[in-house]
């Protein structure tokens, strides 16, 4: 059975472990604080490969856009550090070396043993701090003329209201993520100060203004999964990142259905776990290197 | 050289040619206004199909969601007869007869011989009376799982302003169509009587207001550009329809392209023509039969 050593470089912590051709984690996970400098990330890369010489290939889910060739990032990538699309990660190993983004790899991983499974074409979002996205067509990852699609910055409002973390305003991310929950919380409650644990914990317990700022930030998920089941009249969306916990998938669903013009879908949690990025580059990683 | 019987049937008039394999219309364009009635619709197909017996398949395109199969129609279909749907396409000719939707073919001449030629990931948005849409990814027709994708159905604003055609609010079609340019002018306005002829003649002669209402419109279509753009990192978009005339292309490309978070595309105005659902319908029906 083949096996990948898998990295995690996300933007606070790096993880890795080794994982199998059908998904399975076969190793101990390790975790390390994301270093501020190229050098850092490189020794710990380094070390993971030495510690893991019996795989077959080495895969990496990372932040920021992974190209075409996926043998690097293209351009400069949020919290990781200047001139990390410079690295050559080929050259760490005589394996070969696989890179896909962190949410199209996610999106896989659910493709292959998660809750997409069996679904032809499927989007799936990751809600968490920010919000990420992975497109599934044909059986297939879309990655766009660069690497770059599945990016899920459309927009909410045309009118320039809220500043989003890409530069431009009012962006899906930007109301449907962690932050714009806070941000949403905030308009409605007037109060600089509120947290979405406010928000969640007021929600549990039936308090009115919290429930009417959850369902505001839960109509905006709603009113953009509508406008993606439209596009890509899609067999199943996955909704996984720490903030999907919170959202009622089948009210979603329920909805979405009652107002798109295309046949029903499904609106789905994810299942692939926390590791699904881990997970999703490894099963690609060891696919690209064929039999 | 291959040849196909080609229909455009749309809910005001039905076009019918025929087409060779080029691309080229090689008979005279026969019009005809959309019969109230299957029936009429049906006796039309018979006349053109009994005029035009050398030709290798029947090709149609037509308003509505056309099936994955490519044979008919799923559900109903805004202007066309009720029962549309239910028309045995197929029994009209004992050659292939091929159906794809209008706005898909039309996307499809576009990326055979017109302005989306040589791009393998293209978005067409028909500006007109609404807006259609077709999406060509990895070189193919993008349908998704039951042919609907592509419906350019997604929101600009997600608290319900303007009631849609499709029955849900404030969808892209709602803003950036003919229809959408009007209800901008009468918002701005207050002039319920507005035209979109107003606003066209009044941007000619420099009119502050009318060029206010026009960049507010073209702002809506830049602001779903954009969206689009995030999510399907194409190399092109292609603008037609009798309102993409009016659009500043340039400025568009431009503006699209500061705020995107994906490598820059290209936005160009559509080449093929008005009888771009015919040709890309036949195109696709003198392939599907092969050699």
């Amino acid at each position: 059975m083949k096996k990948a050593l898998s990295f995690d470089i996300g933007g606070t912590k790096i993880y890795y472990t080794v994982i199998d051709e059908n998904g399975e984690v076969i190793s101990e996970i390790k975790k390390e604080s994301t270093p501020k400098t190229l050098e850092g990330i490189l020794e710990i890369l380094k070390n993971g490969i030495s510690e893991n010489k019996d795989v077959d290939a080495i895969a990496i889910a990372t932040a920021g856009t992974v190209n075409n060739e996926n043998t690097g990032v293209n351009g400069s990538t949020g919290n990781l550090p200047e001139g990390y699309h410079t690295i050559d990660f080929q050259s760490l190993s005589d394996k070969k070396v696989y890179l896909e983004n962190d949410a199209n790899a996610a999106a896989w991983a659910e493709h292959i043993i998660g809750s997409s499974k069996g679904c032809q074409n499927s989007v799936m979002l990751t809600l968490g701090t920010g919000v990420g996205g992975g497109i599934i067509l044909n059986n297939k990852l879309y990655k766009g003329k660069s690497g770059g699609a599945g990016e899920m910055h459309f927009k909410m409002y045309p009118d320039k209201r809220r500043k989003c973390t890409c530069g431009s305003y009012d962006c899906f991310e930007a109301y449907a993520s962690g932050t714009g929950l806070k941000w949403t919380a905030e308009e409605i409650s007037g109060n600089k100060e509120i947290t979405t644990y406010d928000v969640i914990d007021g929600l549990k317990v039936g308090c009115p203004e919290m429930t009417k700022i959850f369902n505001t930030w839960q109509n905006h998920i709603i009113q953009g999964i509508i406008g993606l089941a439209n596009i890509f009249d899609p067999d199943c969306f996955v909704l996984s990142g720490s903030m999907a916990q919170f959202v009622d998938v089948q009210k979603i669903e329920e909805v979405v259905n009652e107002e798109i013009v295309t046949s029903p879908t499904s609106v789905r949690l994810g299942s692939a776990g926390n590791y699904s990025g881990m997970i999703g580059a490894a099963l690609l990683a060891i696919e690209s290197i064929g039999e």
